[in-house]
């Protein structure tokens, strides 16, 4: 197994999914500018998905960079990353249509916490299979921000499963939010190509 | 990461947006030639975003071609600009089944709008990156036509919420054929592979 | 513009469009052995289309390992072929669901005479641009079987608008059967990588 | 023919065919976990149609790395294995929306048994043309394995029929299984890129 196809394969799955996520967006009842507001919840929540979606691969595109070797269970691990990852329209289409419903929002949590868990799985098998690499829990953000994250994601499900249904696309778009200026800030600017 | 990883997840996303377009198409209620003909404004909507997109990624490739450096805001930038294309077998949907529906209209030259200003983002990005760049507005395209190209979009975006619904689509289209002529005219013609 | 990212973004859309196919297969009534016969028309006019698509992207794949140089008009001649076959799943799936309609037939006809006719354009540019390429009408193809193989489509255009309104699938599924047997006698063996 | 455009093929159709299936998927009627557990046969199914083609991809891959010359026949066997994996999000929708019905069981059942002898077909093509390749019926899988393999899925299929409908799935998903353990047991665990 080549590291190029593995990556090809993943960033391929990944094109797909963040594109087929509008083939799911509710279209305007009546095309009015009133129409188009009140679907502002599925929009929020495809916005969501897309970018959140959008920086993973990013994430994973720094991480996979140094990437030497690879093994079957590293594989494996991609697979099934990738498999929480296509569910992604199916429970945004879910959780957009029904924003204060408290299932539909855990749903969707649920699905944000197995794909960070198995890019964390991830990375662990690579450390391990890479003696050159000193990844932590996910590559190369900091431990202390991922450990944060993860709490904050714990946090917004338990909030959305008893007081407030709508907090955990909140907190994941505040992930989004997060990461950016994580990635912003450790940017190494001038890489050639 | 890496110029080329950055390029083929962009190309695999507007491949992907390009083709998808189609699955959004009215089907005729009626199998005959008069059930056809009753869709033209659909087909016409699907030509103009399907070329729009096209010579949107003929641009980007000929611009990218002399680049060498990028950084993390200009994949940021990159997501950006693809989450606003992904919108439009969305926008053109709707566009296409209320052709004569100012908002629907609107929608749809603001999605274009705001894919063009994200292009221009990312092209000025990757000129302040990349110092033997001399990018202008948009790549390679002179600042005039860029400047005219915006103004144009504008008036038609005025006209479609004022007086004439279906304007915008007719200024992209416009804008489709404009832009292959240009690209005509400045086309390097004996590139080596 | 690289050869190279024109042929990945050729391979990326076939490969889609050949694929979404399915999405617009029609779903048995009944789950029962009598339901899915009854979907027969259907299966065929999927089956035509996969392996017509599929047997074009073979014919491409063969015709441009010699090429050297591209330039603007054969790029702008591939967004046309794309633009045709992006209809497939469209025309395919009105015509299996309407199989005994002349009219649908000859939608899907006509898709695949402009694939075609689009494909000639493709390989005249070609030979223009490459002074070492001696291409026929389409690509190595006998100048002899393409003459036929139009001619075949046009008369089985004007039985299926006129006597037999399902000919034009027939010929189509001609055409594949044909292809793979030119294919198969002109075939150069043992390629290297 | 170069043997990379063809895996790169291979590669963009598995990655969409695995991604498409979740737009098959059934939502729940009522937004309830109750709702989510009435679908558990949906997910059931979902799940043993992505890991199977994406078990498929890693036996690919692992199969192609050592091929070096492929001919025409290799990539018409090719096309054909891609046409019956296409029909996975088809078969995999009936199938799951009628998990007690032996015809849908069946059908996926067919589905299966299909694309494993299209992939024997290929492996058999490869051996002959590539002198220094000793593939078995499936690449280097241990032949018995796949006759066991083979065996299982025939078994599965009677019983299908006859007895028990969902016996299908289940088989499958113990392939799954079973490709996994073999596969760990086989794995390279330190290629180089």
């Amino acid at each position: 197994m080549s590291k190029e196809r593995l990556v090809a394969f993943t960033d391929a799955v990944l094109a797909i999914v963040i594109t087929i996520l509008v083939l799911e967006l509710d279209k305007p009842t009546q095309v009015t500018w009133a129409g188009i507001f009140a679907l502002r919840e599925n929009y929020f929540a495809y916005t969501t998905s897309f970018f959140w979606i959008g920086l993973m691969w990013l994430s994973h595109h720094n991480g996979w960079q140094e990437v030497k070797k690879i093994n079957s269970s590293i594989v494996i691990l991609s697979l099934v990353m990738l498999f929480f990852t296509s569910f992604f329209p199916y429970t945004t289409s879910i959780m957009a249509s029904h924003f204060n419903n408290s299932v539909a929002q855990a749903l969707y949590g649920i699905n944000v916490i197995l794909v960070t868990f198995s890019n964390i799985a991830i990375s662990q098998a690579l450390n391990h299979a890479n003696r050159h690499l000193h990844f932590g829990l996910l590559f190369t953000t900091p431990n202390w921000v991922m450990i944060l994250n993860l709490l904050l994601k714990f946090i917004g499900l338990i909030i959305t499963l008893t007081i407030y249904p709508p907090m955990m696309t909140w907190v994941v778009m505040f992930d989004v939010a997060f990461l950016s200026v994580i990635m912003w800030i450790t940017r190494n600017n001038d890489q050639t190509i």
